[in-house]
């Protein structure tokens, strides 16, 4: 089965750890045997002028995953948006109604269905592909984050080449390192049964040291320094 | 301190990776040190005609970990079943009906309740030995949950001798091995200190695969063929 | 920065696993990379006459943190209450009233409240050193944890000389080992990133063994008897 799924991830931080906003979108084809993405796209967003509500980021990720998947024609498309497994396209007022999600959530995604219901019903009419907000429990939905955490640190290199020293935090649950010409990342989680990614990046010249990050149990901080 | 305790698990999956029924309960013996069983017996059920709605499994675990409990004399008997550690012995009407589940839940307890309250007592009056309902929190639950995966492994082999290829889903978070002569297995969770376990089994001349269900994030998949 | 936190745990268990009390109370002081104390101070409870409600372990906790920052002067102190990471000064009873924890917690933190508030405020007026209740997303709470888990061992082997056996249970999901001159113990979740600790303690002449509870999953037992 081939699988695309879309994920936000990897925040800017300030001194004290906390986070300023997000810094990549991520969509990446997924094939079997399920354990890295055969193929990842990155869209930059800016951290310093970042909508936390979390809207910005569904809506980025599913017109991104969309985009890779006209090209790609994957069997189907996951979503971060754990709503249950369903269908983007079927999501109505009605329909959005009777999710058994918060009265709050539910104005999101009214709102956000506005855009993307006629996106996941094109895909759907246009080739077959099912676009499903599924969340949590896709693999590919993790392996997305995981190559999140990989553009952050790819991020994070090219601007600390400029400003000399930056500090990212990273999806939950991950680590990077800095090889020669290459950023390699796994899930530190390994009941996930071994997720990994790796991005090509100019890493010469750079000094890294990646930890916990002592507010937020699970998380790792990434600094990068110019050398 | 020995117990003996049960689960079922292992699912045969269809071309999605759906669940079309369980495959395995098993009854194990667990001693000290507590990280895997000194004996263990399997009852297979017919996963193309099984009853998901987990009623049928409780009592079949309850059983077959009753008869096992004849045999082997334990200090206490674990069934996976999360109602706060209850003695089963003590479930009559009223009780139930104090349990903080679920009413649906409540219902189904009053009926198991029929054919295992006896049997519990039963255990108690002839040989002293409690049948409790402990759930998740029982390390000899998870390892008969470990090796319900290990007779799936099992299952899905001899399946394939006949009809060429076999996928199957793994209880939650746990690898297998084909090994010759025996299928090993284990808890990806280190967390839970290294619960691991072994069948013997013919594993010649059949090829395998284990990768993660792209649907159900920290469950494997395993794949055999007859080569 | 510098971070000094406080946790109280392990557990003298009797022949059947059960916690007759917890043991040690420990304040560490923790420092950039975040995974281990730089410094780490205990203060023993008598297990046997131990008030299991968990008020007594934060108000032991808060004493020995605020004893510690007086002399160490870190950028904040970190309490294992799970409290949504308010300011312990701040806490007078509207305040408390207005937290979203259970009726039940809140008469416990009115009490708790009349010896920490003056505390948390003389910290906070006196050298500038805020005290937060952060609870379990504080990497520091957990390496604090990780200490009571050594302290504990190390009690063990003190008491075992004694009395020849104890049983003590871990704080959840640690491992320890008795090494030459000193006890070494890590985090069981390598989601944390690499939490551990090691404190001096004489090993010679002890026996032990580790192992999961049986009835607790997640949690360990450490046995250790003079040999």
């Amino acid at each position: 089965m081939r699988i695309i799924a879309a994920d936000t991830g990897g925040a800017l931080l300030d001194d004290a750890y906390n986070p300023v906003g997000l810094i990549a979108t991520v969509a990446v084809l997924v094939e079997k045997p399920y354990r890295t993405a055969a193929l990842s796209e990155v869209r930059y967003a800016d951290p310093f002028n970042y909508d936390m509500s979390g809207r910005q980021a569904v809506r980025d990720e599913a017109f991104l995953a969309a985009e890779l998947a006209m090209k790609l024609r994957p069997d189907v498309v996951h979503l971060d948006s754990t709503i249950g497994g369903i269908e983007v396209r079927k999501l109505d007022e009605p329909t959005i109604e009777a999710l058994t999600i918060t009265d709050r959530g539910k104005e999101v995604w009214k709102d956000l269905a506005k855009d993307l219901q006629p996106l996941a019903k094109r895909l759907w009419e246009e080739m077959g592909i099912e676009m499903i907000a599924i969340g949590k429990s896709s693999v590919p939905v993790r392996i997305a984050e995981i190559y999140s955490g990989l553009y952050t640190a790819k991020w994070a290199i090219e601007r600390a080449r400029d400003e000399g020293r930056i500090v990212v935090g990273l999806p939950k649950y991950m680590s990077v390192e800095l090889r020669p010409g290459k950023i390699y990342g796994e899930s530190l989680d390994p009941r996930e049964g071994g997720l990994f990614g790796e991005i090509e990046a100019k890493t010469d010249g750079i000094g890294w040291e990646l930890y916990p990050n002592p507010f937020v149990r699970m998380y790792m901080v990434l600094e990068v320094w110019r050398e």
